[in-house]
């Protein structure tokens, strides 16, 4: 799958769309199948990627309780 | 529904939370279902952001092609 190279946000576009990640309560789900596809293959990603997606996601998990 | 205030992120998790949600091919998923949670009355949301909103989605359809 070729990697997307994300379209060149402004920082308000950017803001807002990470506005919109936290009012659907998606966020913590998306990182949820980004780290699934990492583990069973289906996306490559190093050493590094994956710890800062774990950090992320153990954040996202505790912020929510 | 509150409005659930999103938990601070650093720059670099906010970066990170974004390239995941293009490597997911979700951003413009997303931006329609907060666009359709206003429209159908599901969500309070003020002209200004709904044009903020709608504007984003044209960009994220017309850089999809």
């Amino acid at each position: 799958m070729a990697k997307r190279l994300p379209p060149r946000l402004s920082d308000e576009e950017a803001a807002l769309l990470l506005d919109v990640l936290f009012s659907q309560h998606y966020a913590l789900e998306l990182v949820r199948s980004e780290l699934a596809d990492i583990e069973n293959g289906d996306k490559a990603a190093d050493e590094h990627r994956y710890r800062q997606l774990l950090r992320l996601y153990d954040r996202l998990l505790t912020e929510r309780e």
